[in-house]
């Protein structure tokens, strides 16, 4: 559209770009103009290593995934109150990579729509109002999910936890309440978790109450990149199932493959796991706006009992499902769940060698693509080095890597690139951390 | 992607796309394979015209928006968390189009997030959290819209009005609370609706309360097409704001030029009028997601203020960006305003002169491309005719041409096709339409 200086640009976002909106670097951010594979160049054309984007999924401009879009917009696309091949392959071809009876797609344009959805359909489905969600949580930015997010409802800013809202510690094994280093196994822990959502039940029941739904992301992103206890999740789902609750599963950050061995988060603590929703986003159309929520035809029934059409006008639509439908195909022809695997260990097996050799990692976790390194100040207390963590973004910014920070004291480095992400990207990024390191413990 | 027998597709979507998401003609739904300027084709290339997408605004599959989001999906699809020229020329670009100081834009994926938005911004701003809106409204499918769409909680199966949702009579002079016919000035008509929301805010001061918001359509659409009073959203205005309340004029189904001599529908009932917040949705992108807020400087002042932020993973993105811009160009460049006016005007005489000879026309309404015909078993009672809209819109689907029903009564023929709706395709639709009031009257 234009080519604008870059200060024209800042001062025109200044003006017309809602303040709450923030700028990565805010300070001194970057304009991007174009993007390729694991990286994004700015207008002089220096390209930045994204270790970030989990939207880019199969590489930014994808060519398989940028031509299925343009050869369907080409055709078609409008909205599914007509019958369309697109909408029911890929329904079908995802319904495939679930487990149990996940048969039952709806179609939407975000992760936000998508948990809110999921949130009407356990409302109806129960005949209950009350959720139950982890601490540090983020489920999006719409009323409904700001409702059961205590990301956003507990900052300075934020309007606290609403009535019918219930926040169970998040199973950080490292961080949170229950802890290693205690004498207790990971398998303990993980019980000791899951019986605090017991707790909240009783408490539920002590008002007279129960639960609609237990959401949980399957691996925690913004609470600084938190992968529970194995059998945490199948306790929790046992007891919210007993007291006449469901559990949604929120893969939006981190499905899709990202974890390498299996297609969907959830599965990689326990392959007998399924979900009564489960909530997808981000990757899916890699940067087009798709997102999905797939029930049982059960859930699904309720949902339709009460006669109240559902429709969402470009959900479904026959562009965003051939797009949805090339990620998938790049996804296995580019072996990227593989390469996930590959190149996942590679960071976390080095980050774990690095833990030895500095004060300042305490904690090193990842599945696939899916790395988070907790920084400290002290092994002992796990005291959190926010600081340090900023240093480090700051740092490899200038060295043209992105990374981000995050967790309740954004003291985590947080990584989940692009699938496409090599071994040579790897090693870059390892490198370039380890000097950091270097120049703070030296 | 795929090749389905239209019966394949049709059980696979039984399947796997959940119940609620109905179908038009759901006992014989159309497969749509392709779609070119006001005509949709089914698997047989059979052309069907287009009277009722409102989102293909420009013409289904326009060359110039495909090309130009090709184009940019090439280069680049990433996240507003970065500078990019599109996001900031296309937010000035709208801005311009708006009176006021109505300069600062959010950028989002559908109407719902659009309106979900405001109504945090709204709350925020004012403190308040009581909603006024009209009867019969829709302005979307997530929690906190549902809870102010009549059109959803009235229904047999909806929840009802929550505590804090005011419901206004809609403004409809034919056939609401306060009717023509009765003596009264369509001007003395808009008072007394617009008396209705002082009284409601009256009932609210009683219990210590005050408006947050009022929000309307600028033209109710689910309603039945109905056009306000000109002086009824002005009163309206400024009763709310001398209440401490703000006001959203919701243009995601009827903006974008839609009304022929304006940009944005409410512009059309009197030039003063200034919005607190204008959504914008469907036309937008002509089918791809995108959809946007725009605020004053202040209230996205006060929403900034908590120091909560706003982050939208899609929203604002460099693709949708170039699309929405494309669209603008194409109004303009095709003279698509110039045309709503011309085969608007044109329908609507037609339909008018019809109303003299047809005993079932109760009412013609329409500005622009936005028109509804108010089918009657009587004139006088103005006992709206339900079965002959539905036999209306069946008989057409047999002579290839798209309509649909809407209003309480489902008994007003609703149009508001894509803006390349020519002279030609108004003069194929009204000959057709004569031709079953022939069969019904003779």
């Amino acid at each position: 559209m234009g080519n604008l200086q870059k200060d024209e640009t800042k001062s025109l976002r200044k003006k017309h770009i809602g303040p709450s909106c923030k700028l990565f670097f805010k300070e001194d951010p970057l304009k991007i103009v174009r993007g390729e594979g694991a990286f994004l160049y700015d207008e002089n054309d220096t390209p930045y290593l994204d270790c970030i984007n989990n939207v880019a999924h199969v590489g930014h401009c994808n060519r398989d995934v940028v031509e299925a879009g343009y050869k369907q917009m080409q055709v078609l696309n409008t909205n599914s109150r007509f019958l369309h091949d697109n909408l029911v392959l890929y329904a079908e071809r995802l319904a495939t990579s679930l487990p149990g009876n996940l048969s039952v797609a709806f179609l939407v344009n975000s992760g936000s729509e998508a948990n809110d959805l999921a949130l009407r359909m356990a409302y109806q489905h129960t005949g209950n109002k009350d959720v139950i969600t982890l601490d540090h949580a983020y489920h999006g930015h719409v009323v409904s999910l700001i409702d059961i997010s205590p990301y956003k409802f507990n900052l300075p800013g934020g309007k606290g936890c609403p009535e019918h809202t219930w926040v169970a510690p998040v199973p950080d094994i490292y961080r949170g309440k229950h802890r290693t280093g205690t004498g207790l196994t990971e398998h303990e822990l993980g019980s000791k978790y899951a019986s605090e959502v017991d707790s909240i039940i009783e408490k539920m029941a002590d008002k007279g109450r129960a639960p609609a739904v237990f959401i949980a992301e399957s691996l925690q992103s913004c609470g600084g990149q938190v992968i529970f206890p194995d059998n945490y999740l199948g306790e929790v789902y046992k007891s919210v199932r007993a007291a006449g609750g469901i559990v949604i599963a929120d893969e939006v950050q981190v499905g899709f493959g990202r974890v390498g061995k299996h297609m969907w988060a959830f599965q990689s603590y326990d392959s007998s796991l399924v979900p009564d929703i489960v909530t997808m986003g981000k990757p899916m159309g890699n940067g087009h706006p798709i997102a999905a929520v797939f029930t049982t035809p059960e859930v699904a029934q309720s949902f339709s009992a009460t006669g109240v059409e559902y429709f969402n006008t470009y959900g479904g639509n026959p562009v965003s499902c051939a797009i949805g439908n090339a990620v998938l195909d790049v996804i296995e022809k580019e072996k990227l769940m593989e390469n996930a695997v590959e190149v996942g260990n590679y960071l976390l097996t080095e980050f774990k060698q690095l833990a030895g050799r500095y004060k300042c990692i305490g904690d090193v976790r990842g599945r696939g693509l899916f790395v988070g390194i907790d920084l400290v100040k002290d092994k002992a207390t796990r005291e959190p080095d926010t600081a340090l963590a900023k240093k480090i973004l700051t740092t490899l910014k200038e060295k043209h890597i992105l990374i981000q920070t995050d967790g309740p004291s954004n003291n985590v480095i947080k990584l989940k690139p692009p699938m496409v992400f090599s071994m040579e990207n790897a090693k870059h990024l390892v490198h370039n951390i380890v000097q950091v390191f270097d120049s703070v413990e030296n």
